[in-house]
């Protein structure tokens, strides 16, 4: 069969159809687009019917929907699920976007919209290789399952208990996901590792009002000056972070994994130059990759408080806030860290101001040992389509759902991305590469028939 | 005559006329309010006029307008001219007011809105004395003239010019000026200082892009680290200010100094209760109103960068920013203090930063001898109408142009306020206690007589 014939054929359909979707803002974070995330989920239901799967469910949850979905009648052969996310990120600032987010463009050979990337385009080229199969062969060389949720961008609340729940349904022999990058333009990579999360919120109060500075400054405690000299004590020098016991079950890099990491030939310069970065920044004794990779970081999100207008005002704020997410690895225990994050700020929190601290998600980091078959099988899918073997890495994100995935359902994962690095997800332009739309569907088309 | 039972026989119509002024939002920082504060001045020019002054004249400037009247016909007699603003702060955060702040509404004797202090509820009392006692006596018993402007919360970038090119035209004998406050109810107090001012604001640019924490997070610089990490250098753990040369002119505290402060018996307790402190801040070894009458500070008014939505957004910002305002007192030159601060960032900025500074406004501190026969007799008006001494004070404000005034005119200037420390001024829930209202017009009435 002639795929790649097929699907350029079929091209521009699928091309359409995906900026379809890419308009809906699925934000799952922002409770004004709950209606949207809901029909960004009717949208992928009714496509996964239209690329022949069956039993397509959408399941209400306590927050966005699921959606299931399968095709079991390879009898005898694995079972491969596939895993993916229809929600995005929230787009400010919106002021950056050089076409509107939710308005989907595609300029020299890239789709821009929000999702493009993360993980709307990822998530449809496995529907679209699928259908590629079911309508050319009319049969799935495996057993298919979808399980696709809302919710992967706050961390999925919901997902767990529908595991737990359904482990019988949703079993499974590999899990399938694509929601990660290849190393560079033409360089592809499985991941072999996720970095955990740990998040919080927090709040400084100091007086019951805003206060004026010629009246008060100088004698009453600035709620700013507290939260800039509390969050100051977060990292010290060396860029290491400073929170007692915040390194708990991190493992020491051993020469193997530095070797690994060194195969990337990653280029530090080149990424300075990408990202307009006077430097690079980490923890000292580390490459990039390697922080990346193998070390845990603490980053403050977003701070706030104060006047923020045009002009001055001579205010002196009785509060301020911050948001702090952690990536963790290795056995780093989310709800330790977060333990350790508190007490520490407790410990710091200047005299005058009074703490208040919000934990937020929590997710364990995700390895799995890149010699097993499955794995091995997506490595020669993507030789056979790009010409060169995928090299395992370790990725910097989390997909918390990930271990979740393969703890509760007891199978290998297999991250098979198809992003690039510069893609900004999660920030203004997100973006998908369509040379790696194209070869994606028939890398997925390669895999599943060599499972 | 009987000025308490005029001014009673007025109370509800004089009161009527302010809140009409306090609802036009006559914020001069923010140029959508442009076409407010020009209304705001015709208002006041129009109640001038009413009040039986002459040559009332709206001056244009590149900003919002100036006023100036007259009526100059106590020939021998000293000349008063009385200065005020009718311009008002920005009213964020909106959500904490009460009640609407440009809806003026009247509580337990005291008159809310932005600006019923600060300054149209003070200057208000002047243009209605001066009318009652024309109205009473046909005559004035000073030469008065009026120099109203609308840019006093923005520093007042135009006056300067215009008393300089009107230097003659604005001669007097003394300036009066309410714009500040008593100590404490029924503690009337004469401001012999106001603190100087310089501002800034600064940003830290990272990357040239929003960054996803799962991709790059521990490897690359984040804006905000950067920020709380310069800002927090800006202050030492005894509450000083920590940039060099920042307190080159300020004058150390003499015994006979201490002894003025310590006579106003502050209570540091109270205050603390009053605004839900849980400590007072600042520099050791000073008490709360050496702090704001004879010492500097440097205040963060605002701060901010990243995510500041519901919920959780893994960023790594690429840029912060904050702004900053300092009152100066004695001899600091806010040029230079602002040169010393310019510095210390550039010194202190983090590796990866790159730092952006926009210096604002910069204003002296005003200072007068107490011994003054025009203070004098200002304590003499407060001791007939409110039964006690005025106190001379230094006040931790900085109305800027009082300085300009008083050396550009040449003339001693009076600082006779009515409004109270606790009534929030540039903060929500503005308000003016009515009892000073009413005390502040027959004291205003009886200083003209003595003059």
């Amino acid at each position: 069969m002639d795929y790649k014939a097929y699907f350029e054929n079929n091209r521009e359909q699928h091309l359409n159809e995906l900026q379809e979707w890419l308009a809906i803002p699925s934000i799952s974070a922002l409770s004004e687009h709950k209606g949207d995330v809901y029909k960004a989920a009717e949208w992928l239901a009714a496509k996964l019917t239209e690329a022949g799967l069956e039993h397509v469910e959408i399941h209400e949850t306590k927050g966005h929907p699921l959606i299931t979905a399968d095709y079991l009648h390879a009898e005898g052969k694995p079972t491969v699920l596939i895993y993916g996310h229809y929600d995005v990120q929230p787009v400010d600032p919106l002021h950056l976007w050089e076409t509107p987010p939710f308005e989907p463009s595609i300029r020299d050979g890239k789709l821009y919209a929000r999702g493009a990337t993360d993980d709307k385009g990822q998530l449809f080229l496995h529907v679209k290789a699928v259908e590629a199969i079911l309508k050319q062969e009319k049969e799935l060389p495996v057993n298919i399952k979808f399980c696709i949720e809302g919710e992967e961008e706050v961390s999925s609340p919901n997902l767990p208990l529908f595991l737990e729940e359904n482990k019988e349904k949703l079993a499974a022999d590999v899990v399938l996901v694509s929601d990660t990058s290849l190393l560079a333009p033409g360089k592809p990579a499985i991941s072999t590792g996720l970095r955990g999360l740990c998040s919080l919120e927090l709040s400084l109060n100091t007086a019951n009002t805003d206060l004026h500075s010629g009246s008060y400054g100088g004698g009453v405690p600035n709620a700013l000056h507290a939260m800039v000299e509390l969050l100051s004590t977060l990292h010290d020098k060396q860029g290491r972070v400073s929170v007692e016991g915040f390194y708990n079950g991190v493992q020491e890099l051993s020469p193997e994994m530095r070797e690994e990491f060194a195969k990337q030939q990653f280029d530090e310069e080149k990424l300075k130059q990408d990202l307009g970065l006077d430097a690079l920044y980490g923890e000292e004794g580390y490459s990039f990759v390697e922080r990346i990779g193998a070390r845990p970081t603490l980053e403050l999100n977003g701070v706030y408080g104060g006047f923020q207008g045009e002009g001055t005002k001579t205010v002196i704020p009785k509060e301020a806030h911050a948001k702090i997410t952690c990536r963790l690895v290795a056995n780093q225990d989310p709800q330790a860290c977060l333990d350790a994050i508190e007490a520490h700020l407790n410990a710091h929190t200047p005299v005058g101001a009074k703490l208040t601290i919000t934990p937020k998600e929590k997710a364990f980091a995700f390895n799995i040992d890149p010699s097993h078959p499955m794995l091995q099988k997506a490595a020669d899918a993507y030789e056979t389509v790009y010409g060169t073997r995928a090299l395992f890495t370790k990725d910097g994100g989390s997909i918390p759902i990930v271990e979740k995935l393969a703890s509760t359902l007891n199978a290998p994962t297999v991250m098979m991305g198809f992003g690039l690095p510069d893609e900004n997800l999660h920030a203004p332009n997100e973006h998908f590469n369509l040379e790696n739309f194209d070869k994606g569907l028939l890398t997925i088309v390669e895999y599943l028939k060599r499972v």
